[in-house]
């Protein structure tokens, strides 16, 4: 897309300069706004034409039946959706007496913007109508940051050459005819019109729409108001029934004269509470919207804005793409989790209905952990939401017969969605990029609060959770058999290295916190047996190794496997899953996603260097990335072992992931966990940041193609920027009392006004590892 | 059910004294008549009360999606089931104006028997009905094994008190309402009324309908004609619409008058040809039949039966339950393959609907061997059949990336329906089991022209794809990973032993067939590099042993699993598969089937009796038979290391699967493989029976619970009987040329007319293993 010849690059925001309807639904993808609880994605204000209308509250889902062929105990029976909302975008035009519709008379000029320091996408149109007559219709739109249910826009148009008579219809459209997806047309039928209407109304230029979802029963309010400004003799009409709220205005403009129309869109949902409440909820959001103006929201979500660059900002010298990729990275993380609050991080954030709409592990393992040092907050609103579904993630393990807790693979609500067993039963690393998720955030934050709600009873269960699951053999050695670990090309083996590493990570935190809130734990169940069978767990966790290679096993007996016949696979047959069947990629030698190598980054501390750069060297040659988890980890693991440049090439392919639609499937939505992979890449890579108990480290060092990284990390209330170039690095710490820090292992001090700066070691790189043919990073024309 | 009080203990049938509704499903199963071609039900001739209706025709079968949650590549996209043809057993019969129904008015008497040397099902029943009057039914009934379109009845009824007026209604009926099957309701629908009427007549005593399948388009004709035999001012009248077909037969009887009705049904089917030629080639089959008449066909099955007999009677001297089990068995094993003439053999026969009439591993696992030495020309139809799916097999090896060709797990057709990947992808040893058949029945017979035409392109293509299966590991070993074996509580395990070792039998026999029909070899383009490779891969075949225990591997790493918590699992949480996921009975110590016992079966000579002693002891621990084919290989291998006892009680468990109800799904059809599991326990187990490069040796050793045991076998076309008892065993060869054979590993010659008697040696068992908890075989009251 970003290599596509309408868009521009620039450090802040993200622009097309013309309409290209050949990736229009990308285009909707990049150019969505969202506050983390309500997502609209960049449809045209006028509906159509379009890619994927989409309109998101996080947390509204649709139930459907789940289909096996042949059922097995414990396989999920329903599956959840992400609804398309009411949507609220909708401003439609007719010009004389032609509709205003891209697809037909002439388009003279078009441009959006995304600006990610006002947090609004903006819009301006020229364009000539079949009988000639020429608008300029310009729109400004934004969800608020600041007042979480309310989504506006600022609307205009101009004639341009003659007085013409205009028609806006600004409109609330509930279950708009979407696309049909792939997959199973039962599951297509389910969500085909899941909003049923309960209560319209409409009056002055207002209108609000009620509906409940078909079998999940939740209850969605949309409501709208509008400010018109136009000419003497404009008329304003409101309008509703079940599935449409409809303000019509009418106009007669003069050459030069604009109409302009500001629309205020509230919205509020429940599960649980009345239909009038949640209609009145709506209203009541509506109403402060408006007392706020549009002038209000716009400056409000400016300051929102000002306030979190000042906090994440990223300044990356020598690569404007990837200055600008980075920045919107982290724009769109923001806009995934700032308001949040109670509610899962979908792995699309609410850009798309790609995935079902469903929260995975990437939540935990990739957004929280650049989220930790930016928008802490966020963090414990993320990891609060796991807390709440604590008691069917119990519920769950109960039923596979395990302890403690089991968190879904993906869902919407908390409730297993995944009807695939090798996933959705054996993929129990999620339970581990929680707890982890946790250890960091208390870390970095020493938020006692948290701990105590909910913190050390995610370390607990999770913890008993790994106890039931594995065991010891007639060595002593603990086994956790039979599990999937990230890479999807391998599944349901033993002793998969990242599990275990995680687990055993989880283990003796758990053991920790229950020693340091013996009363607590007590609450919980926790007493000195059960915490000397997680050390001992931990202590004895089996890591295999292959000593004739001399590298780690992904899981037991891995590098015995047939390698992947990479010669004989044609380009167009990546990604493999879609070409050859699961069985034969779960028993080769052939990774998906980086796994073996994520384990090398989060759990550095039980690797030694030169074990590192054989294991990341081994199973480059093996990873082919049909994933996009993946680029981030080798980026940063290449850093480490000293490959600068390749690492250059998986940061430029995490953070252009969507930018250039890699997978190709960007129409569905934003790949949020890759885009914060650039951050990743820049920071825990280049910067080499790494964390153990409460001390940040640091091993700087830039690739050729950059000349100078800055970033901001927060770290125990108090913010720490870090600048490096190619000779150096220089440590400030803006506030709050001392912090000590590493650099390149050496321990040093920071005070606030005494920067401290460092020299950076030079690189002895051993020769750069391989990859499988055609499966290089891709490299761009401008490096 | 045996054990059930209405069933009696009797040599040549299986009798029920009075009817019992609470088992009437079983007893339709164990009552059911088949040729192989044709099967029904023992249903009752009125048609209700019923547990099951059943008529069934080999390869006749309804196409229906496969649904699933999550799709992945070559997952099959349709299904197979069974479907319920025109039923022509229906006779209804009204008493005055009272329907003849068992559950009304009062059953004095009712008697059920299926002889095994007439190969009838007779039944009589004396019913009063509600209103007093009294009459006596008897009906015959066989499935012709002469004249395999045909079944008939011959149906009489006599007033026992009084004059009475009686209507008879002998029908054909299409699209018989079923009891819903479990699972997927989208499946039942489809299943419904899954017969299209064609075409339909009647005329004097006639009718025929004829009915494509909706979605398979596969065309059924079923015609009936009959006797009737009724006193003076009998009326008949025929008539037909869709669905029915019904001949009324009205008669006004004196007490102790008797009405007789013959009726005969004809049955024919076909994939392509037309309506005409299918209704022809029925009415045909009727002619026929009527030409033979009843009589006549009662001769030619006894003729039939007493030909079969003559091969493959087993004496059992003892134990009168188990006598009566084992010729249950094979007039079972006879019923389900001695007319399948160009069709598989599926897993319930011809009983039931039970797995979707599906055929699966089991019949060239199980019935084929027992088949070899009874009835070899139903083996090479058997055989033949699976050869003409060849190019299925090929196609599916290759949508898998492999060479050769993937049988399937579970088909009707040919086609892979097997909705688990697990099993439908991954079961590879259904290959084994296939090529493994063609090397018995060619060492038996030495049938050149079946080796010719279809073996050994069936020995060349599995060959082929367990050379593109495995690879050699840096150590040369030669590895098939990611399988799954027999053993359903395991899965996509690597080097599973028995699929190995029957992958090594495999590959080396098709080398050995290509070496001595070069020029053939060539034909089907197998070259001394192929044949140097397939020889290579076996004789460098892996076998992972732990030393620690001294035992084999059931797959590599099995035995550093978890052992399962036996003592945790309450009884009614077997079979375990309904109450634990199937992810945790994978990566735990848990046997569902005899799998590396198997290989101690099939393959012993790749072990050494100390190994066979200790791979026995340790897997019978952990083995819990929640499979009906476990049994008889457990009793075989349990009597090789000289457990005669224990295998004993697996022989009863075997025997008796049905006859008991032991998994208690015997009403949806008869488990074949376990029914012939009596012979293979009997025979390959207290006689010792095992075949190697065409000769045949015994070891024979009787538990102390038989005294006598006798049986014949056929070998190179020669018959051979084997007699034992508790001290020696004597061999006569009834016809053909010298025969070389061993006795306890010491070889003998036998000619007609010089039986040969030796001694049979003491045993020294070891300390008789143990079960899990309440998984020992089940120790019969009598024993």
């Amino acid at each position: 897309m970003i290599t596509h010849g309408a868009f521009t690059c620039e450090p802040w925001a993200l622009r097309s300069t013309r309409l290209d309807l050949d990736v229009l639904a990308q285009a909707e993808s990049l150019f969505a706004l969202s506050n983390g609880h309500l997502g609209w994605r960049g449809n045209l204000d006028e509906g159509e034409p379009h890619g994927l209308p989409g309109s998101y509250l996080s947390g509204v889902y649709e139930s459907h039946p789940l289909p096996y062929a042949e059922a097995g105990y414990g396989f999920p029976e329903s599956g959840q959706t992400v609804v398309n909302i009411t949507n609220g975008k909708v401003i439609r035009l007719l010009v004389d007496d032609e509709a205003f519709d891209v697809r037909y008379g002439r388009l003279r000029d078009h441009e959006q913007a995304l600006d990610f320091r006002a947090g609004v996408l903006s819009r301006r149109a020229e364009w000539e109508s079949p009988d000639g007559s020429a608008v300029r219709v310009t729109s400004v739109r934004l969800v608020s940051l600041t007042q979480r249910a309310i989504a506006a826009i600022c609307y205009e148009v101009t004639p341009l050459d003659e007085p013409l008579r205009v028609v806006v219809q600004s409109e609330l459209v509930a279950n708009e005819p979407l696309p049909k997806p792939g997959g199973d047309p039962r599951i297509a039928a389910v969500l085909d019109a899941p909003l049923v209407g309960e209560e319209n109304s409409a009056g002055d230029a207002r209108s609000v729409l009620v509906h409940c979802t078909r079998r999940s029963g939740l209850r969605v309010a949309v409501a709208m108001d509008h400010l018109v400004d136009g000419p003497p003799g404009t008329h304003v009409v409101a309008e509703s029934s079940a599935d449409l709220g409809r303000v019509t205005v009418t106009a007669s403009l003069a050459a030069g004269e604009t109409l302009r129309l500001v629309k205020f869109v509230a919205h509020s949902w429940s599960g649980s509470r009345s239909r009038p409440a949640v209609r009145d909820e709506a209203e009541a959001a509506l109403a402060g919207a408006r007392d706020t103006g549009w002038e209000g929201l716009l400056s409000a979500q400016r300051s929102y804005l000002d306030e979190f660059w000042s906090r994440a900002d990223v300044q990356v010298d020598g690569d404007p793409e990837i200055q600008q990729a980075v920045r919107f990275g982290l724009f769109h993380m923001l806009q995934a989790t700032a308001r949040a609050e109670g509610r899962g991080i979908p792995a699309k954030g609410l850009t798309g209905r790609g995935y079902d709409g469903h929260v995975f592990w990437d939540s935990e393992a990739f957004v929280l952990p650049v989220l930790t040092y930016l928008m802490p907050d966020a963090v414990a609103h993320a990891l609060r939401w796991r807390h709440t579904t604590l008691p069917m993630a119990t519920t769950r393990a109960a039923q596979l017969g395990l302890g403690g807790a089991a968190f879904p693979w993906r869902t919407i609500h908390g409730e297993e969605c995944s009807g695939y067993w090798p996933a959705g039963t054996a993929a129990f690393h999620v339970n581990a990029a929680i707890s982890d998720a946790v250890i960091r955030y208390l870390d970095v934050t020493g938020d006692d609060a948290f701990e105590a709600d909910a913190g050390m009873e995610l370390l607990v269960e999770t913890a008993r959770l790994w106890r039931s699951l594995g065991h010891h053999d007639a060595d002593g050695a603990f086994r956790i058999d039979g599990v999937t670990g990230p890479d999807e090309y391998s599944a349901v083996a033993d002793n998969n290295v990242y599990t275990n590493l995680m687990a055993q990570q989880n283990l003796l935190a758990a053991a920790r916190a229950a020693e340091r809130h013996s009363d607590r734990a007590g609450r919980l169940g926790v007493g000195e047996e059960e915490m000397a069978g997680w050390r001992n767990a931990a202590r004895a966790m089996s890591l295999p190794y292959d000593h004739r290679l001399g590298v780690h096993q992904q899981s037991e007996g891995f590098t015995s496997h047939q390698r992947w016949d990479f010669g004989a696979t044609r380009p167009e047959q990546y990604p493999l899953m879609l070409h050859f069947p699961y069985f034969d990629l779960y028993r080769k030698q052939v990774v998906k996603q980086a796994d073996l190598v994520l384990a090398l980054h989060r759990r550095g501390d039980a690797f030694s260097p030169e074990e590192k750069a054989r294991d990341f060297a081994y199973y480059e040659q093996i990873t082919v990335r049909d994933s996009s988890l993946s680029a981030c980890t080798q980026a940063v693991v290449a850093a480490e072992v000293g490959h600068l440049d390749l690492a250059y090439d998986y940061l430029a392919e995490a953070a252009l992931m969507d930018l250039d639609d890699v997978e190709h499937n960007t129409r569905n939505g934003l790949h949020i966990a890759s885009l914060v992979g650039a951050w990743i890449a820049l920071v825990d890579g280049f910067a080499g940041l790494r964390q153990r108990a409460g001390v940040l480290s640091f091993a700087p060092r830039l690739p050729s193609g950059l000349t100078r990284l800055s970033f901001t990390v927060s770290m125990l209330g108090r913010r720490l920027t870090v600048e490096m170039n190619q000779k150096s690095a220089t440590y400030t710490l803006l506030d709050g009392a001392p912090l000590r820090i590493r650099h390149h292992g050496r321990p040093g001090k920071l005070s606030v006004g005494t920067p401290l700066s460092r020299p950076i070691p030079a690189t002895h790189p051993s020769k750069e590892p391989t990859q499988p043919p055609g499966r290089r990073p891709i490299r761009r024309a401008s490096s």
